[in-house]
């Protein structure tokens, strides 16, 4: 689950890409998020969350192509487990879910 | 969101990814599922969920992969919007998830 794109490498340059991260508000709230980043001109953005938020992360990406951006692309999605430090020392397991939505 | 796979058509017969249905339990019980349908021979095994049972299906992913069978890769994660016939004839619009686990 490394973070390295299979694009060619941006020059100097990050590339634009924007990480929009979903917690706990409702899906329309992260949609508006997304909408901005694509209207300031991004053409990739990356949804993120962690445990309980995913399903709104899913939500918000749906929500976004099928009634808002009716040309975006989901490119890629990964999940993967992040490791956090929990109470009394204890590392707790978390499973993430990253969502790439790309418009041309 | 088709469900026709981009690998060579299977001849005559069907292709052997089995689908493991999500939903309110834990995700253990799901990962059991997977073990039982791994052992009896399947290299694909298909985890589909709705809604909120979308953030256990990453669970189970997850938990199957790290734990149990190590070499097992996430192949390809679809997402994508069911609707559904609700209360009064209304349509509900429900987020889905298919997360396609193989092994060599």
């Amino acid at each position: 689950m490394a973070n390295k794109t299979k694009k060619e490498p941006s020059r100097e340059k990050k590339t634009d890409e924007k990480t929009i991260f979903v917690g706990n508000k409702p899906p329309v709230s992260y949609v508006l998020a997304i909408l901005t980043e694509f209207n300031s001109g991004s053409n990739e953005v990356v949804i993120k969350a962690r445990g309980r938020a995913i399903t709104t992360a899913v939500d918000t990406a749906e929500i976004t192509r099928n009634r808002f951006v009716t040309d975006a692309k989901v490119n890629d999605i990964k999940i993967g487990t992040d490791s956090i430090n929990g109470e009394n020392g204890r590392t707790i397991n978390v499973s993430f879910i990253e969502i790439y939505l790309t418009t041309k």
